[in-house]
């Protein structure tokens, strides 16, 4: 008799020729959410899902419409009444391929190139949505069972790559078909190949424009300089007095509600074999900075930020106009962390930004939207130490965690559901998502597989159900 | 037998409607310099104005070509050898006349409307320049000298308007010619038609761009935000740092070489009538501010300044974008005054620059040119002295002083020639040069002419010789 754990990678290995395969047929779709030519091709990308959804036994399988791109919606119920109910969230629509010229292969002809799998989607995010079908597969064939031991829910949305547009309204449209114990967003990745791990939450984000007008037109700075409010300069130096010298942003109160890391997660980033130089490359940078008394995985990921993201004003053409500008703008995003409201750091800025305005300008403060809510499940939440036990059991090793510092619709699904948030991504830092030969590590992708196959029998045993 | 001033009065108001004429033909050659399509019309312009001189008596009047638009060179020496020598300057270039559909008629049909004397380039400068001719013409009628009582040259650039881009040039190679006791520069205005002054001086100035350059390329603020420097932000505090909460430049040294005003010519600024809200009406501005412990004209006349004329960088386009960006940038103008030297200025802007850039930023700056000097005449110098007196007696009571804010050519005469600089100017603040509809008082230049002719008799008197 085998161990469960046999008995999985056997059927991962099994099923892995037709997994890729599908993989294969549907990376050939060029779902590109960006580009309204691509409209009809996000569609057929949504019909095919729910069709190989259908063939692998998924009793309902849906397009659901939105005002955008269509989202699909699947489930499964367990044949025990009492099983928890889990959601998984990922997308099938995928970045544009711009620069094309730049791909090794073209991007919608996917090409094994080794372990890997190169073709736009492969890794964000076709890849990581089929591994559940995989993991589903093997999770079914070792345990012999003819329903999964959780009651599984799938929603697939259509425009990730475009910011979700439409996503937080269907989830509320929709709430009652998703509501769930737990919602497992496939989408993310982990350290490295070698260092597998676990994210456990994302940054949330606000942001704004920020306009000064002062004198109502620009003027001869021979003739009015030195005498009248200039309003580039001004912004200046309210921009600069977004952060104190220890580079903590000064609004007051935001940093009231922001949840520290424990120490334990504090030591367990600092395990991650972080290296300063790799990450000067990747930034492209030539120094690291930020918040004193934070190492930089913890800038990234524990601490909120208050960012310019640009500024503009006066004259700005080549050569030289002495001139006291009219206007000054800028853009200002501020990336929070659990438990930050951006509506709340939103007036915490207005108020600040007010107060700081000098005689003779007028500002305004205009803010995109209500922004993206921060997201953690702590270290010690069940249905994070589940991924935990799966991950290291698809892996043989120990599993370390991390946090993502940029932000996505992932809390809206724990907001509107209620439910906590969990991430189970085989990605890696090299898949080069976003830009010209995106590739995902098909062993990484079995092995997320097999982790989704540990998961749903941990959860069937283990995971408690929402009161 | 009448008085000296009677015969002047006398003299000017015989000579003026054949003066007036003259003015009309002249100010009906569209001479913008700006504009390469005129430059026909600005070399008619220099050939109208050497005719007319030769017409009225000079003995020496020539067009002096450079590589841009022409100047005109005329003299005319005193018949007494010990006379003290005086180089007149103006310029015969206009500026552009757009919007021309707001003029009330034609700018380069000249239109008489009561006092008034309509048309491009009345009152800058052509109206000044001719001034002279009629107050040389009164000061030989009413001496009955059948040459000037000083020796007399006009130098009458052709590029002005244009930034006098080969002026300087001009100088150098034509010093020999231009030599003198004193430069008489009538190119400026009074305090108002009812508040006669005289102006002492203008601001220098001098300006650059600063490029900073942060990561090698835009990066997401996600992954990097609050652990990268960000060139936006840094270049924002280092401009918010270029004034103390004084208003004062913080760049060391910078205030090193500055002259101090007297207090008697800050009790005489005190008389100007000025009016905070026609100040601010003019400014289109809501406040006025600056540097403490000065007035408003005394920050515009005799403070120096630092000045953001513009900034850009990251992104600036509709919506929004989380970026840490890769670059940004800012123009700054520094208005300099008696003594600064705006080459030294530059020097120390460098410094304080650099050792305020932060780690894994790159800073650069550009300055463009060498910069214009300052320029001051005392109030007890004995030009300015002999101006004072001449305008008194034309306006028949007090003459205030005033300073420029704006920066000129003017200090180049300065330092090229070696000698003092006055100003002989009777436009008014709201002539419009620049403007459609510009005019120019002419009881205004019949009192200049009269003030002139004054001035040549007290010079000859007076004004001491060069070394």
């Amino acid at each position: 008799m085998t161990s469960p754990d046999a008995a999985v990678r056997t059927a991962v290995a099994e099923g892995s020729a037709a997994f890729l395969e599908q993989l294969g047929d549907w990376l050939r779709i060029p779902s590109v959410s960006a580009d309204p030519a691509r409209a009809a091709d996000v569609r057929a990308s949504a019909e095919w899902l729910a069709g190989t959804l259908r063939e692998h036994g998924f009793p309902v399988a849906e397009v659901w419409p939105t005002p955008g791109n269509p989202a699909v919606y699947a489930e499964w119920p367990s044949d025990d009444p009492d099983a928890p109910t889990v959601l998984v969230y990922g997308h099938h629509d995928v970045q544009p391929v711009d620069p094309v010229e730049l791909w090794t292969t073209p991007p919608f002809e996917p090409t094994r190139d080794g372990d890997r799998l190169r073709g736009r989607g492969a890794a964000d995010d076709k890849g990581q949505v089929l591994m559940h079908l995989l993991g589903l597969h093997a999770h079914l064939r070792a345990t012999g069972r003819t329903s999964p031991a959780v009651s599984l829910k799938l929603v697939v949305e259509g425009e990730e790559e475009s910011g979700s547009p439409h996503f937080g309204a269907l989830l509320k449209e929709r709430r009652d078909r998703l509501i769930c114990d737990v919602v497992v967003v496939s989408d993310t990745g982990m350290w490295s190949a070698t260092v597998p791990s676990v994210c456990t939450g994302m940054r949330g984000l606000t942001d704004c424009q920020v306009d000064f007008h002062g004198p109502d037109g620009d003027l001869h700075s021979g003739s009015f300089g030195g005498a009248v409010p200039n309003p580039v300069a001004e912004l200046a130096r309210v921009l600069a007095g977004l952060h104190d010298d220890e580079g903590r942003v000064t609004i007051p109160g935001f940093y009231d509600d922001v949840l520290a890391p424990s120490d334990e997660e504090r030591e367990l980033f600092a395990r991650l074999p972080f290296d300063e130089g790799e990450f000067l490359a990747s930034a492209l940078s030539r120094a690291t900075t930020g918040e004193a008394g934070w190492s930089t995985l913890e800038r990234l990921w524990v601490r909120p930020t208050a960012e310019v993201n640009g500024f503009w004003g006066g004259y700005t053409g080549p050569g030289h106009k002495t001139i006291v500008p009219s206007e000054a703008h800028a853009k200002v995003s501020f990336r929070l962390v659990a438990a930050q409201d951006p509506v709340r750091v939103q007036a915490l800025f207005r108020d600040w930004l007010s107060a700081r305005t000098p005689e003779g300008i007028r500002s305004s403060v205009e803010f995109y939207g209500s922004g993206v809510r921060p997201c953690l499940t702590p270290l010690e939440h069940p249905a994070l130490q589940g991924v935990q036990r799966s991950m290291s059991r698809a892996f043989e090793g120990p599993v370390l965690y991390t946090r993502e510092g940029g932000s996505g619709p992932e809390a809206d699904l724990a907001d509107v559901l209620e439910a906590p948030v969990v991430f189970i991504g085989v990605g890696v830092p090299d898949d080069r998502i976003h830009a010209p030969d995106e590739k995902v590590e098909v062993p990484l992708l079995l092995k997320g597989a097999e982790a989704v196959a540990y998961l749903w029998a941990d959860y069937a045993e283990k995971l408690p159900r929402r009161p």
